[in-house]
């Protein structure tokens, strides 16, 4: 299994500091040495980082720690290969335009016998059930909408839907951002929190280090993070339940419900 | 306008040479100031780095001097503005996939009065004439070969047609790559070279910089470098016609035509 990090804000933040913590269970404090990669939006613009080398000694993972790209959605995926090869092309995230967008997807979990009709507008490039099932979403999503890109709640709606449709197939813990907002749905685990004025000291778990977060942002700042298992030990986190879709616009939850 | 590199191997190799002369002219030896990008193969996988910095001071393009990463194709941009504003969404290589392979894309030149229509399947995410093009490319050629990826003779006729197509509006270098092959277009300026047995000592015009090929290469290697203007003062550069197509395979040119 994989694991996943999102981040969503109302403002372009750094992701330095859960990043830090997230990439060292790429192979030093949890098993997930299968590649990584990260997904920044800066405007309508993605830098995508990918790499299937383990997060830990990936030299360009080493860049993303001392580079504080600003971004107001990230999202970041660790790897423990379970279907696809050890390679480049089955790195998460995944990028994809539709409707003069980038779609950013990436995917935790394992889904059995999922094999979509696909009709070649969105195909797969490597090997990866995740990957074959971000195009069966968009495939699906462009069916849906046709020509014209639909507003939040539509969306919102699409999501829940198809997340509980592929969800029937296996493990479907997703992330996906089209740079306005932040996609999220749980299918056995995924935790989130909302960092807002008065700012914590957080101290990560997996390595020595913290931040006075108070320090780095101004009274109107809201973050929220979303990620498989806590990043800190001191502050609290919300557990997601089974079947939740959580959407995060301006660093916090717009909608949250179960998938229909 | 901007400059283009490109490289196509036989083998796996590392651009880290041609790359730290080229970065030279993002801001030091030349204007084109208002960012860069290379894509890398590896595989069928692409690495994607972007920037709305300049080449000369930025920390990605720094970590790409340093670290060796190997691959049969790469495109490179560094980009003087002349349409769309200096964003990150505007900067080249652009990437789209199509046929579950990625196709990357990066253009010298300008455009004018150039609004083809775009059906959907591919829209530009930016607002430069330059993805326009890409987009109006790859619509076409779905079109023309439908869910079929063509073979590299039926590519290559089509890229003669749709390269003489568009440069009908105005100035249209161009780059573009599946991860097999490596087409280039020439409307006012490139240039390339073939690289092979036996390996020359070359010294790069932009920087204090010389590598002697023959220690890090073996006998069977090649490797095509393409670019806007020679990287090299002590090396035999060849130039384009004005409406040359060339395409490159396994480190040599496999066809070199005129765009019908």
């Amino acid at each position: 299994m994989c694991q996943l990090l999102g981040m969503n804000c109302n403002t372009p933040t750094d992701i330095v500091f859960s990043f830090t913590g997230f990439a060292t269970r790429g192979g030093l404090t949890d098993e997930h040495k299968d590649g990584w990669g990260i997904a920044f939006f800066e405007g309508n613009g993605v830098r995508l980082f990918v790499d299937h080398q383990p997060a830990m000694s990936s030299p360009v993972a080493e860049l993303i720690k001392r580079y504080p790209i600003q971004s107001e959605n990230v999202i970041a995926h660790i790897r423990k290969a379970t279907q696809g090869e050890v390679t480049l092309e089955n790195c998460h995230p995944f990028v994809r335009e539709c409707w003069g967008k980038y779609w950013v997807f990436a995917h935790n979990g394992d889904l059995k016998n999922f094999a979509p009709q696909l009709n070649g507008s969105f195909l797969p490039v490597g090997s990866t059930d995740s990957e074959t099932a971000f195009c069966y979403l968009l495939q699906r999503m462009r069916e849906r909408f046709g020509e014209q890109s639909p507003d939040l709640p539509a969306l919102s709606r699409f999501m829940q839907e198809i997340c509980a449709e592929i969800a029937a197939y296996g493990t479907f813990n997703l992330m996906l951002s089209n740079g306005e907002a932040l996609f999220t749905h749980c299918s056995t685990k995924l935790h989130y929190i909302v960092r807002q004025y008065p700012f914590p000291t957080a101290s990560l778990s997996d390595e020595q280090m913290s931040v006075d977060f108070s320090e780095v942002t101004t009274p109107r700042d809201k973050v929220a993070v979303i990620v498989t298992e806590p990043l800190t030990h001191n502050e609290c986190w919300t557990q997601y339940q089974p079947g939740e879709l959580k959407v995060f616009v301006d660093g916090d939850v717009w909608l949250a419900g179960e998938a229909a």
